[in-house]
């Protein structure tokens, strides 16, 4: 139950006073929050269950003064208790289909007091409602006098930028990952399929601590990869190869997301220099995230970078995101997104280039934005791309 | 991209012919599946990006005729194009926050053919709708004259019943998670974090072949445990304590999940006579694993045990549950869950026991419905609790 190392309370306080603060802004009562990541982050409860578990459900309401609520099945009820004392806990028989904690959750919705008459739900923009919309009808139906609002977006206004504590599991996430990478050895790749060599780093990753919920995709070919989004196949590696392999390895609840390349046995002149500008690239992103700078100049950084090595960008619809809790969160550094960069937020950079026969190269390191410049999160790849 | 070892084009037909049967008695003029689950049963395409990733999503839509179509962002084309040559495939470029492949989604259902005037989205128990609202809420309004009604429960009455394939995939599951429980060594867990030795098991779980999505829960204490859903945390385990380690590991998108129970050094006699009342209990549901009982059935077999062993049952809402490409799936093994069992139903058996003091003893382990009679899928718990 417990998380690996806990947050201190005046963290966690802190936390909910800048979301009450936010809700004041926006006018909203309480939110209620259902997702792993927004229940993790204001809770420091971070089970797998109930999310893996679709029979079941758990929502949190903060309000505008008050205690927290927390619902949630009673086979959950004990371990929650012991861990958030003042919290009011509510629990129900479940699996109850058709009501999944609704009955409860609605009652307590209609006892708040209404100052605004609206409540705050997970519906906007990168958010998944983590309740079945049969049940969320049903609520919306069961608390007519409140206006329902979406509430993601302030939550991570107050997620985005990262205390000294969370930067340091992210930093212990790329290491254990940058470890992880030493399962490959020259000589060890050629012949071993995708799906093998990515079990190697993971079961390292396993070992060194890792949490067992991570994302990994895989890419490999002739000359360069066709997708950085892939599960690991069954395609095993052959000389003259170029692979890469792209992970969100979470530590204590929390993920770095970076890739590396490698090439089998040998490399072409066009790879290697393409591997130079988008390591160049790279530094010009990070060179980008500085408190008042935009998402959009992070983008344009690195797009501006490769044009001037003479390489096209890959269509990944961006070159790079927010991580935290979830492997990717907002901003996005796209042409689109005007998010100004505050100190605390941290940033995946992720340019993409083409490669002659419609291949794709992709490198990815992490960034922190601070006062005192910007600072690489991720261990750094080599500077020359390696040949194993 | 691929999955480990695809299903047959017969098996994957089939799967779409039956689903288009039960859309037939729903009324229903065609299905947009947004879960990795539903996806991937009726594509075989297992990518974990987009789920892992809230900033993209993708759909796929099956209608009464035609091929199938599969909308997803640019960045993933390529591949689905590749393994599904058939269908139609609409990208649009991905993140677009607010409209995260709607207006596409939309369009195409606007071109539909309306038999029925009614098309089926994820929204009934069990469900979680892989969309935001707020996307949710513009299809909505952008497709009038459709009525949108549940077919989370059509397309479970399609999965419930597995092929030999999707057993024989559950059956290497189980052993990987068999043989990756000998990592637990006797004599070397006492002073060990929960964290520790599920690191070493999951390590060799992915060394084996499993998935990088697995489910782990622990749960240790002295004389008995508090929770079999709480995720592996930092207490070291001591004499005298109980513990079990409770896992869904995933081989080729197929779970297996089971539990396994041990003794730090020494049991007490009454933990002791409630191991045997578990395995008794395990044994009696899995007897009552035939075509034409109910899940209801299922659990008074165990219930009935427990009881005639003197033993009263925990509170974990129900004696186990249907799984697959979930964790945990329809039906319920609880009193109030009639659903009828037909062959190829896979169960897992999960029977809980209070012990003095209100700690919790589980045991559980995974049954196929065949017409020769009920089939463990896992390999057996020893019939005496193993001391480490």
């Amino acid at each position: 139950m417990k998380p690996l190392t806990n947050f201190t309370k005046a963290e966690l306080d802190g936390r909910i006073e800048l979301l009450r603060r936010e809700m004041l802004d926006a006018e909203v009562d309480a939110v209620i929050l259902a997702s792993a990541p927004n229940v993790g982050y204001f809770t420091d409860l971070n089970d797998q269950f109930p999310w893996a578990v679709t029979s079941r459900a758990a929502f949190i309401m903060i309000s505008l003064g008050g205690t927290m609520s927390v619902f949630l099945p009673e086979v959950m009820q004990t371990l929650w208790r012991e861990d958030k004392p003042d919290a009011t806990i509510v629990s129900w028989p479940s699996p109850r289909p058709g009501d999944e904690g609704i009955t409860e959750l609605a009652a307590a919705i209609n006892r708040l007091p209404s100052r605004f008459g609206k409540i705050g739900f997970e519906i906007g923009p990168e958010s998944r409602l983590q309740m079945t919309i049969s049940d969320w009808t049903r609520l919306i139906s069961m608390t007519p006098s409140f206006q329902r609002v979406d509430c993601s977006s302030i939550c991570m206004n107050v997620r985005m930028c990262k205390s000294e504590a969370e930067v340091a599991r992210i930093i212990a996430a790329g290491e254990i990952f940058g470890n992880a990478l030493q399962a490959l050895k020259v000589g060890h790749v050629e012949g071993v399929s995708e799906r093998a060599l990515a079990g190697k780093v993971l079961s390292k990753a396993m070992d060194l601590g890792a949490d067992n919920e991570n994302f990994l995709a895989f890419g490999s070919g002739p000359g360069g990869y066709h997708s950085v989004v892939a599960s690991p196949g069954i395609r095993e590696l052959k000389t003259g190869d170029l692979f890469t392999i792209d992970a969100g390895i979470r530590y204590s609840s929390y993920y770095c997301d970076f890739n590396r390349n490698f090439a089998v046995g040998k490399a072409t002149d066009h790879i290697l220099r393409a591997y130079d500008a988008l390591i160049e690239a790279v530094e010009a992103g990070v060179n980008a995230c500085r408190p008042g700078n935009t998402a959009r100049d992070v983008y344009a950084a690195q797009a501006n970078a490769l044009f001037a090595r003479g390489f096209e960008g890959g269509k990944l619809g961006r070159f790079g995101h927010g991580l935290g809790r979830q492997i990717t969160e907002p901003p996005s550094n796209a042409a689109t997104d005007q998010t100004i960069l505050r100190e605390g937020m941290i940033l995946a950079i992720e340019p993409a280039v083409m490669l002659p026969g419609g291949a794709l190269m992709v490198h990815e390191e992490n960034a922190l934005v601070s006062a005192d410049g910007p600072r690489y999160l991720s261990p750094l790849a080599p500077a020359d791309l390696p040949i194993l």
